[in-house]
């Protein structure tokens, strides 16, 4: 089921984004008034319009009254807003997160689902299936796939970028970086580009966007999590590095010559932040908590041995970000991650080392928030980078336009 | 003298680039094919190119033969290599820099001259104007300002942007931030617009186009001088961030809860590697060292007491490099300022302590570099800043171009 390819199918597919762009923008329209405004020929436009139509992507809205006397009332057409535009797919270590807009760019829908670490990927690939399946199955609600353009997806591990991500070529990208596995899968599947990047960044991308920083154009976004990993959104756009290899805030050195962390280096941050870090040094003190509800808990209940050890994890956090906000100037920090359960017993220490560390000048221009998203961030921020980086909506409006969407209600699956 | 403004001398400008574009890539061309290839009518190419004449961007190169029979040989133009394009200048805080491009990009020239730390900004901008007249006086080789498009900027201290600095406008800046003073005294005297910038981003920009890492795309630049600075260069683009705050690297914090910094905050970088500080604890550890000069020639003499001391401090910046690294990925790390002239007994433990603290997967990915402008690269980067950021010219490519001039030979004056 690949779609037509080349310059031709690009130029049918700009027409088609030129008239989807005008029921966007002025609501329902005739087949007339559609006409005058693309300036498409009318054997052209139709043509467009019946392939729309078929696919479910626009739909007939009702009648216009025909000038006195000049026959039968004009049809007008309008987005249906149950076709599916944009899918995100975060292939998360431990778990599924998909999400979807419609072609008013609205979020229609969100599922997560735990499994294995080790899932294969053709088993990823058919979880994912059935999760787009829950979100455009039949009933009132469910959404249709014919608008599809592309599919953002998040995975974990560093990836360089768009250029290396781009499936709907058969060619190698630029770069020369062979296609991901989850990339040809997804491809075969739905017939439609897809664009591939880290998840954790994709998650900053999401926040920026749809969340705590939503419209902010410097966003710096730490996630706390079985990780401790990060993104950088500049400029209002995701920023990935050389290799991909940017945000590594879980990486930077704090207790030189700590503890040996996953990556082959010694005290890292994330040696002493991640979520099994924080649970050991925990139950070394003596404390019992067996998951971060639990240790959440301890933590609202006043438990000394936790919340000194929360003042710890969170001055050492906090002096990281004061480094990266003299480095980078943002505007919005945001934290995400489980960890934050534990709330204040964390937060206060991040934000209390950040002032003490950075600038003093720029200590009041930060921003320090919690995550808004939730798990199904860095799904979204999949959504968020085919509306970005496709070449074919390259030129669509970033950021606030798509930041006001107020029916976005994730929802866990099953 | 200040220009025509608004649209029409916009359009104007535009097409002036038009036809200096078609000269600059196809060398000499008769105004018969100039009139070919612009698309512009004849009146308007012949007006045009009668005022570039006039100011000298553009003079007669030669003779076409004319297609037989067909009356006089068709004179053919070219752009004047002594007429300058754009001036770059640095107000440091002890020393003037000036550097000017023509027409060809290529750089014509720089001058420097020191002076009072306390110079009053009347007296600056009269210093400026003769160094610019040295490089533009009369004489062989001496450049012509007819074409003058912009001049660039570089002060001490934070500069929030391009939409703060472009004083061609009389309007108040986008983000209401007053113009520089210097902004105002410039454009007075040469009457064309004037970007700012702070001058150590602009040594980035400039170490990245034309310098140690020109034609990299991702570039940190750390400048170890009176103080300790830096800039990032982000997609080929310099990183400004929120309030013009971004690499701040000199106040990331070494030693928690030591030296006071004049930033307001304790132990940053800048209180163990600024040239001030590295002096002192020479001297407070019995060394002899008025200058940075004398402090290299004891470190090339074997001194142990400078060598012991600058392996303290390359390890402490080579930690804080690692920080950045993990942060935003770059490809390109360029060390720049006096303290360099201490060569491999300070850029040896930077090097070890990077590799060290940065994540394993980068260590291959990184290379540090030794700057190569010396103190006119702020100069440069103004220069460049005008040739990426002008609205006029912000189509013209970017990067390796710039890059190739081997005509480049900084000299000091008088």
């Amino acid at each position: 089921m690949s779609p037509p390819r080349g310059p031709l199918a690009q130029l049918r597919r700009g027409h088609e984004q030129l008239v989807l762009g005008l029921l966007r923008k002025h609501g329902p329209l005739s087949r007339g008034e559609l006409g005058k405004r693309c300036g498409l020929s009318r054997t052209t436009l139709y043509d467009i319009l019946a392939s729309l139509v078929a696919s479910g992507t626009v739909v007939a809205a009702g009648q216009q009254d025909a000038p006195r006397g000049r026959g039968r009332p004009a049809e007008t057409l309008t987005l249906n807003p149950d076709a599916g535009q944009a899918i995100g797919i975060d292939f998360a270590r431990r778990g599924l997160h998909v999400a979807a807009v419609n072609v008013a760019h609205e979020v229609v829908g969100a599922v997560s689902e735990p499994h294995d670490a080790g899932l294969p990927w053709e088993q990823r690939v058919e979880l994912a299936e059935r999760l787009v399946g829950a979100l455009t199955g039949t009933g009132s609600g469910a959404l249709r796939l014919g608008a599809l353009d592309a599919i953002g997806v998040g995975v974990v591990g560093p990836v360089t970028g768009p250029d290396a991500s781009e499936a709907g070529d058969d060619a190698p990208a630029a770069n020369g970086a062979a296609p991901h596995p989850v990339q040809l899968l997804l491809r075969e599947r739905f017939g439609v580009p897809v664009l591939l990047d880290n998840n954790t960044r994709l998650a900053a991308l999401g926040e920026a966007i749809w969340g705590a920083a939503a419209g902010e154009q410097d966003v710096l976004y730490l996630r706390l999590s079985h990780g401790v990993g990060g993104g950088l959104v500049i400029g209002g756009s995701l920023h990935r590095g050389t290799q991909g290899l940017s945000g590594e805030f879980g990486h930077i050195t704090v207790e030189p010559g700590g503890a040996r962390c996953e990556c082959g280096g010694t005290g890292c941050l994330e040696t002493v932040a991640s979520i099994r870090a924080v649970l050991d040094a925990y139950r070394a003190a003596g404390g019992r908590a067996g998951d971060v509800p639990q240790l959440a808990e301890a933590a609202r209940a006043g438990d000394a041995s936790v919340l000194t050890l929360l003042e710890d994890v969170g001055t050492k956090i906090g002096a990281v970000l004061a480094a990266v906000c003299n480095t980078i100037g943002p505007g919005v920090i945001v934290i995400g991650g489980e960890l934050t359960e534990t709330g204040d017993a964390l937060m206060r220490p991040i934000e209390r080392a950040l002032h003490e560390h950075v600038m003093p000048v720029s200590r009041h221009l930060l921003s320090l928030r919690r995550a808004t998203l939730g798990e199904v961030a860095g799904a979204l921020g999949g959504i968020a980078l085919v509306l970005h980086e496709s070449p074919l909506l390259s030129r669509y409006p970033a950021g606030p336009d798509l930041a006001k969407d107020p029916t976005m209600t994730p929802s866990r699956h099953p």
